[in-house]
């Protein structure tokens, strides 16, 4: 269990992860801090303090979209050596810079996690290690097939997957109208399977009863189509 | 006195805002939350939410380059009939964004406020009703001629304070290599003067001995200069 630890705050940061600590976690994944735009060096400094308060494993986590700062490959390589950090979780949807990660990892014991789904089989198939992917929440059967046939070097099979995730972005993800249709959609999917409820914590709000009854119907149709995928690979 | 509540946590926000109100603040500033890249409308409906567990007057923040959320003017037009909201301070640095805030609040009492110290001549010039400027805290009656410069139409005499404050942003907020320059810069610069300890909270760190000594140099002579300026105008 990989508990995220992102805050603004080097206190609230090593706070976290001591519940986390405390709650029987494995690792933390520690994103950089993200009110002001920091320069690597900056980010160097900062993450070498913020790593002396953590005791559990770490995961570095590179989220340019939210956080403003990239986690620069040159950075990564000064804390290659950190027997504390485990692996870097990758969510700039940036192929270039994994390729880049996996190759200076290649001597040390990493693993280079894939943030976006929709890239968690060509990663695996080039060298990386898995992916932290938010529709396994939904689909957990469908992303251990996408890890397993690209780890096969089935690339048939991955292609067929994959079509099939990206009918699952096209259609369901795109419930909504703005970036937060991901996170909206995969929650109220959640809640319309009564896995979990759809209340999200602010600044976002859940779908109304509209959206609500379109992501029942996609979910009805891919749900659908799935088994019917998964049928033919047994 | 206003104090900053900027975070991306409501909670946290009514928390830090109801900290302030029990320390003696006149009025805290909304900023946006800043992880997650919110839309206008997601906005509107976070800022609604944010308020109505606010009991001190408000003024908003917009300022972008720390949040990536702009406050857009459509969505500062929705809140112009908020009785708690009583300004906005733009940090965005964009005066065409600057003259709309003035012109869509010409009919009611807000405050719009100049963020970055260097557009405060011209905001105030142009109709606005004054700034938040950080070098205020260094050179607090430089600030006060230029405010009073402008108000009284004075542009000769603001002109020269305005060359002034560049001497200031080209020499001493140049020392150090980063975006944090500025803040670094002044942090020593208050140091150095007596005023307050140059410790900054993470993810910054205070300048090392050879800055320090660089900020002590630049302030020497930009205080002579100064003394030369305000001597001239008494």
């Amino acid at each position: 269990v990989l508990v995220g630890v992102s805050h603004t705050s080097l206190e609230q940061t090593w706070l976290l992860a001591r519940h986390a600590e405390s709650q029987g976690a494995t690792a933390v994944v520690l994103s950089t801090p993200y009110y002001f735009a920091l320069s690597q060096p900056e980010l160097c400094d900062y993450l070498t303090l913020a790593l002396s308060g953590l005791s559990l494993p770490v995961y570095l986590y590179n989220i340019p979209s939210c956080t403003k700062v990239p986690i620069e490959v040159e950075t990564v390589r000064r804390f290659l050596d950190t027997p504390k950090i485990k692996g870097i979780k990758d969510s700039s949807g940036n192929m270039a810079y994994y390729h880049e990660l996996l190759h200076v990892t290649l001597q040390i014991d990493w693993s280079v996690l894939m943030g976006p789904e929709e890239l968690l089989a060509e990663s695996v198939l080039l060298g990386g290690h898995g992916g932290v992917a938010g529709g396994a929440n939904l689909f957990p059967r469908l992303f251990v097939s996408i890890y397993e046939a690209a780890i096969a070097n089935d690339v048939t099979r991955v292609r067929s997957l994959q079509e099939y995730l990206s009918r699952i972005s096209s259609t369901l993800y795109k419930t909504g109208s703005y970036g937060s249709s991901f996170i909206k959609s995969l929650k109220c999917s959640l809640s319309v399977l009564g896995i979990c409820s759809d209340e999200m914590a602010a600044p976002f709000q859940k779908f109304g009863q509209a959206h609500r009854d379109k992501v029942a119907e996609q979910l009805g149709a891919l749900s659908l189509t799935l088994a019917g995928i998964q049928n033919k690979m047994i």
